[in-house]
């Protein structure tokens, strides 16, 4: 069988993280969540992946020739983007008329991988659902006779609450069949009407999931969530090299050639990739992933935060509930706030909007590239842009853009 | 015999402590100064106790009722607040005429309460007294043939280094006999007008505390000092857990269901009450009281301060010389300064006047419930009122109101 | 043999380390400069040492009368200061004509005073030469027949790479009959001018040291880099308490009766002189210097820095890539910034001149008797003058003069 896999999305969502990476390979357990999907298929049968992309697709094409070699790789490129059905129909001139191909979003994240051997048993059509918690906020499955009877795109009145989890198995001729549904009111052609079109005519099962087993990595405040999904299974496994003494709880992943020197504390689940340095006298709270080349030095704690490659946060800092980009810098005596004076749930401007987290304990998201001055404060839900530069002593109120210097 | 204790005072004074609990109620060793008295009331054969209450009287009644179940007690309520005579007075209809009494004010604090032992064992009307460092300050005992010629309020040449301790066993007659005194400059019926009615008929005998014995906590700084007077004969026990390593030195207290993580010092005398968690990389010093269900997180320090319920200091603080009252939440980085650069006695504002503390090292008084953001600075002899915020990033230069917003 | 040794010099340049003692008095390793000096020389068979003063003479005269009780001294005050030549001249009255003696200017360090015997043993005129990187910034020495042809200052074409080191050894005969050379364009007499006319009659030897093995302590930051070549030949010894678990890498020196508190780092090579309190929770990192009286308290960091004897950092500080003077006091969460958002070497005014330092790390230059109050920034290659105190919460982008409140 053959895969299509999505990536060609901007993720405007996910700014600042976006700014400097697509949103495929913003990373899980410090791998691109892209990288999740593609080594499953390698361990499923799928002889060739046609991968869509777009938005920085030379960083895409470079990880996966590095990291996915033993795979075949046919790139597809969308632009512009014109809808996730467009990318589809891009995509079936390279595959087999009348033959089944598995269909991924790569911006999804899923508990266990596994699930994917399980659909493509299933001989009919099938796509993947995911029981949420709030489905007006995606699109939603409407069932009829144990099969799908159409997608209803952020119903205010769910038919159930299952979320279309973004993963297919579907023949190319009855894509091919359906591909004529026209633009739709976002001006895109979207891969659910193409779906919602095959269901109109012929069974097409539900393969479901329970909740808390499926993230759709859409909000920057998702990437906690994803890697929390993983940490959740994490198994402990030293590595590196653990100075004595070191207090440790729970499942402690440290990678090679890290070290955590002496009076730190890690207390599991705690993910620390490869070449990290941590301590003497740091705090790594659970659900906390570091990844390679970061340094988490003197008197600093991280508390439930994914902190990308190459972060430094050398000397009495606080990082909580944070997303931390990429060769972050975070002068000494930096720290994140991450909870209101009144308690509620801490909002993030998304595009142009302030959308409710749903989080009572968020910190910031902070783009790849920042350096913060000695003594810096950030509100919580702020986002600095990529590149920026926040000046000593100051208090960040407000979204930082990128290539800035705050405050000005 | 019976006693009267004398609890209806507001405590303008211990603003904003008083702001959320009534003056008897303020706690030493986690314990409120009025639990002390009963407690040791209660083991003298003191078959009754009259207990004069006003201010916040549902606190301290709700209080008497859950910790002192075995007390007999009767309320008079004082309203208006007429004086300490007048309270006794209106105490007098529940006590037999003729018996000997003891009368109490319930904020002061002894060292060691068995003295009550030897002054119910005197035969004849006697008065507690105090030698101090600053008698001026205090009503002082006048005496004269080895007995009290009379209480003279805060005289600018003391004639003796005795203040009147607040605590006297007299005769329900005498007090009756000498009850008309009218009222004093201030406008109240003062106990010390009766007593000295008394001591002009017949021999008052004094009862004499050596210095550092007394307290009358009428100030908020007084706290720190009626806690370190009580933790001066601190005997260490540990009924939590202490993970290893930890240090310990002096007299450490660690009550039930409290723990004490990795790479934290304890230096005695300290007293952690339950529920308490400390650390890891914590730093409590000498003469520091912690209450039921604080937190003392990672890289904050405590020196030579009260803690009441439910404090919060979670990372990278350090409070020196502070009252801090229950359920505050002190942000990351938050920290009480304690010494002027010019290493003068902090001032601190008491009712509209600037008074001298006499304390070199003194750090902040924060009232119940407030807030402070993360990287707050807080200057020495600072009040912040009850339920107040306090920005991030802020210096707190001058008192805060309670429910205030800091700065705005 | 007799020496001259020159410590007259106000070092403007050194401002503000020498508001508060004489250049000669810079300490490497807690010793003053003059110091190491004399120890050598005392070594050597000199019979006298002609000690030429002038700026703050009685603090030098008060050092030398008690650490070099042994030494025969005889002071010559040169005031006006008139040039390193008119020093010498003026020694000269106090020396036997006709003999050699050693000249040593007292504001350079060299990494083994033994090439001292060395230079003794030679036994024509000869001077002193040390391989530097940047020769354009000193007098340097050109060469002609393995000998001195002359000393040319600051020369934009350097004839050699071999800077002028201060140390001579001469014969004051020829130093008196070429001594007439008129004031430089500075108007000053220059010994190096007297030098010259020696070397235009007479062999004089050049003696070279290889790189890194001389510096001039001219410039604030030097005092970091004389420590760091003393640092570098460290052997570490324990004469004082180091508390149970404590983490020592490398060669770490503690002097008596100090006392290194638990879970703190010392990561050679770290000197630490007597009466030093470090800890808990304190990392000090390599090529730091922490003299006499000092303490370096809970969860502060110190790296590369040279701490003056009595400085305080008791809590939640980072000093780093600094010198700060004694009896210093830092507030809690004082942090000194040590590297630019641009990432280029940090700059620093010098005697009314932005100089480039060289160093890409470099925190601050900090005056005897400065407080800083709780929270402060200090910004990469600011000077804070003697006795000024900075306000708590505040950034100090910029040198404050000496005795100010910053900001103001």
């Amino acid at each position: 069988m053959k895969a299509i896999v999505l990536a060609a999305g901007n993720g405007v969502r996910l700014r600042p993280v976006t700014d400097t990476r697509p949103k495929p390979l913003i990373p899980v357990l410090c791998k691109p969540v892209l990288g999740w999907h593609l080594d499953w298929l390698s361990r499923l049968n799928i002889d060739e992946v046609v991968l869509i992309v777009n938005y920085m697709k030379e960083m895409i094409m470079d990880y996966v020739s590095r990291f996915h070699k033993g795979l075949r790789v046919k790139y597809v490129v969308q632009d512009p983007p014109a809808g996730t059905g467009d990318a589809v129909i891009k995509a079936l001139d390279h595959l087999p008329y009348g033959e089944d191909v598995l269909i991924v979003y790569s911006d999804i994240f899923i508990k266990d991988m596994s699930v994917y051997r399980e659909l493509v048993s299933i001989k009919e059509p099938v796509i993947l659902g995911a029981v949420v918690d709030r489905p007006e906020h995606y699109g939603v499955l409407e069932l009829e006779n144990g099969g799908l009877k159409s997608i209803v795109e952020k119903p205010s009145q769910p038919p159930s609450p299952i979320a279309n989890a973004g993963v297919y198995k579907l023949n190319t001729k009855d894509i091919d069949e359906h591909k004529n549904v026209g633009v739709s009111v976002r001006g895109e052609v979207e891969f659910t009407d193409i779906v919602n079109g095959i269901a109109r005519e012929k069974q097409v099962s539900v393969y479901t999931l329970p909740k808390g087993w499926w993230i759709d990595i859409g909000r920057p405040w998702h990437i906690l969530e994803a890697n929390k999904m993983a940490l959740e299974d994490l198994k402990g496994s030293i590595k590196g090299v653990v100075e004595e003494p070191v207090r440790m709880t729970g499942e402690v992943y440290v990678g090679e050639d890290s070290i955590i020197h002496s009076f730190s504390s890690l207390e599991g689940p705690v993910y620390i990739d490869s070449k990290v340095e941590v301590g003497p006298n740091a705090r790594v709270r659970p659900f906390s992933v570091i990844c390679n080349g970061s340094k988490i030095g003197f008197s600093v704690e991280v508390k439930e935060s994914v902190l990308f490659e190459n972060v430094k946060a050398s000397h009495l800092a606080y990082i909580g509930d944070s997303v931390v980009c990429e060769n972050v810098n975070l002068g000494a005596g930096t720290i994140t706030a991450n909870l209101r004076f009144d308690e509620k749930p801490v909002k993030m401007m998304v595009k142009d909007r302030l959308e409710d987290t749903g989080r009572v304990k968020l910190g910031a998201v902070i783009g790849g590239h920042v350096k913060t001055g000695v003594n810096v404060s950030i509100m919580p839900g702020v986002k600095i842009g990529s590149y920026s530069w926040i000046l000593p002593g100051s208090v960040v109120h407000r979204d930082v853009p990128s290539k800035t210097v705050y405050p000005r």
